[in-house]
């Protein structure tokens, strides 16, 4: 192998892979970014075993010259001083040789670097999925479901399956659902596919979909799902993103979602968020982060928190409408919060079905995303 | 204590005392703020016993009222929650009202806070510094000397008066040291005080004087350094900032900074750095940091660092001049990157006395800052 390449763009292709580096390994290859290059190009690949991406380098793009093959070949270079190196490479161009032994010499400048390659046939195969399944989504979207879902998924490893965002595919709707059985989160748009495609039970890590959220790009751009036994493939422009489907079945909470309200309140996003912000640095203090909510009038709410040690925070609030019966409720405020952050829209409406059953939170615009939190049960 | 205060001012102040406050500490009343509030204005203290500051608030600042004061007292408020909730308080005007028992009630627009309180009686009083040994420094210049010795000082705690830099003045020159036993860097300046004046073996943290710096105006402004027996006050504008003076004796590194090289070298400053940042990248993945420089023409000098498991970097670069008998010496590359990241100059002057002796680096206009580097003894 032997090459020449221009170093941004192939930096920009690391930064893309890097995501995928386990740097506390087991297994030495996967410290590694194994380089393929081809006739066509060269490909970047990392994995840490639940992630694996791969990014693509053309020859050509828009008639520049980006690539300079001399000879294919492959290799797998030791990542964490591969990525860091190029970045800090004194040219914008950059010559990449493998010889016997894996031996890589990179030259840029007047910078000479030897590095002890390893061999690429020990690098794990890629998995080929059946590419019959494929649903496509603008990358924006996508992003947005990710982060209106991804906060909600649990830390504790002991339900692995609840530390993943369900993805379910029905009748075109495409539904991602998150839950640490304290609060649910769900987001879900209509695709443009075929009726009969149908998605059941996939679960995705939570931490995943992040890491994929990063890669896509703000720009304008559609990515393609595909969906295997164990394995989702994200497809974008130039890179290829797989991830490992959690194992588990996934709990069934289609159903827990009331439409009946005692109480409903609609308010104003801002205000509200900004209310229960102050409340929840008393709250934190007491590590319960409860904050009460308590409205009578049809004028406004009360937000209020209260620390032994501390002191007490306390505002009314002017509400757009509030009906139905009088509410005083106690929730987590670190989860009102994180709801509260990712609606965009100015006023929201928030539905009380009882002191202990859940507290239904959505824009009050779009009915395709949902948030419930269970509440506390407090004395008073 | 009763005043109407603007949430801004009051902001800014809080944010100067704020890194004093000690969160861990075993004295109760100092995880406080304390607040003054006399007819003048209010003086805000916090302090974790090897730093105090204090911050004053005039009633009025050009002519805009800052302050509105009802009635004077005092009080300590629980510093963690008072940071953060005045920051986010819903109005720019600031109610804070203190009534029996130091219970405090801060209020801004339609939100309330009541605060516990503690006593300002148990406030540990401040040391009284005699003002007849004044320095004043320019802060600009004074940040430039902290960031131009600091990083050097030792992280062993085992001998803390390492852990500090050394102040020392004579004949009105004001001289920075800080060692850590491998390297060590002095920055010189001359200052307009009384002949006579002197200051001796006056050691103050490294992390302290990094505090310090950070809270300096990097608009012009003078500081004032007033030496007592344990103590040191920098009087800045509206912040008075006190330090410990670290215990144990300053060893005399006088007579170790040599003027006689056995090789001269000038070089490009930012040439060198990306050289050796380049080098260092591989060499910090054996631990070690060793950089090698080897220069025995006229014209370039060798960069190169290798790791048994990596490889090898290498890269000759240009030199300006280089004078006196060949040259072969290893490093810790990253105590030479320190000392070169805080070099301004365009080119910089190397020093070489000897296989183990310091390296001598300083820039090539400027006399009144040096490093010096003990080199690495290794084979061939």
């Amino acid at each position: 192998m032997k090459l020449n390449i221009l170093k941004d763009e192939l930096n920009e292709a690391i930064q893309h892979v890097s995501k995928a580096i386990s740097y506390k390994t087991t297994i030495p290859i996967l410290s590694g970014i194994k380089i393929d290059a081809a006739s066509n190009g060269i490909t970047l690949t990392a994995s840490d075993t639940d992630i694996t991406i791969q990014s693509f380098i053309p020859l050509e793009k828009q008639d520049k010259t980006i690539i300079q093959m001399h000879k294919t070949g492959s290799v797998v270079l030791p990542a964490k001083f591969f990525v860091e190196i190029i970045k800090k490479l004194p040219s914008h161009y950059i010559e990449i040789e493998v010889s016997e032994n894996y031996q890589t010499t990179i030259r840029s400048g007047s910078a000479e670097i030897q590095l002890v390659g390893m061999d690429p046939e020990e690098y794990p195969m890629m998995p080929r999925l059946e590419e019959n399944q494929v649903i496509s989504i603008s990358g924006v979207v996508l992003k947005t479901m990710i982060k209106q879902t991804g906060f909600a998924v649990s830390n504790n490893e002991s339900t692995p399956v609840l530390t993943g965002v369900l993805c379910n595919l029905k009748q075109k709707k495409l539904k991602f659902v998150a839950t640490d059985r304290h609060r649910l989160a769900t987001s879900t748009i209509e695709v443009d596919t075929d009726a009969e495609l149908e998605l059941d039970n996939i679960v995705i890590s939570g931490k995943t979909l992040n890491e994929l959220s990063k890669i896509i790009p703000d720009q304008d751009s559609v990515v393609h799902i595909v969906a295997a036994d164990s394995q989702v493939l994200f497809k974008m422009e130039s890179v290829l993103f797989y991830s490992r489907i959690l194992d588990g079945t996934y709990p069934d909470t289609s159903k827990i979602i009331s439409q009946n309200y005692q109480t409903e309140l609609v308010v104003k996003t801002k205000l509200l968020t900004d209310a229960i912000d102050r409340a929840y640095l008393l709250s934190r203090e007491e590590k319960t982060n409860i904050v009460k909510l308590a409205g009578e009038g049809e004028r406004s709410i009360e937000i209020s928190s209260s620390s032994s040690e501390l002191g007490k925070v306390k505002e009314e609030i002017e509400v757009v409408k509030l009906t139905g019966e009088p509410v005083k409720i106690s929730f987590n405020s670190k989860y009102m919060l994180d709801a509260l952050k990712v609606i965009d829209s100015e006023q929201i409406v928030i539905g009380f079905t009882g002191v202990m059953s859940p507290i239904i939170i959505k824009p009050d615009q779009d009915v395709d995303m949902i948030h419930l939190i269970l509440p506390y049960r407090t004395v008073n």
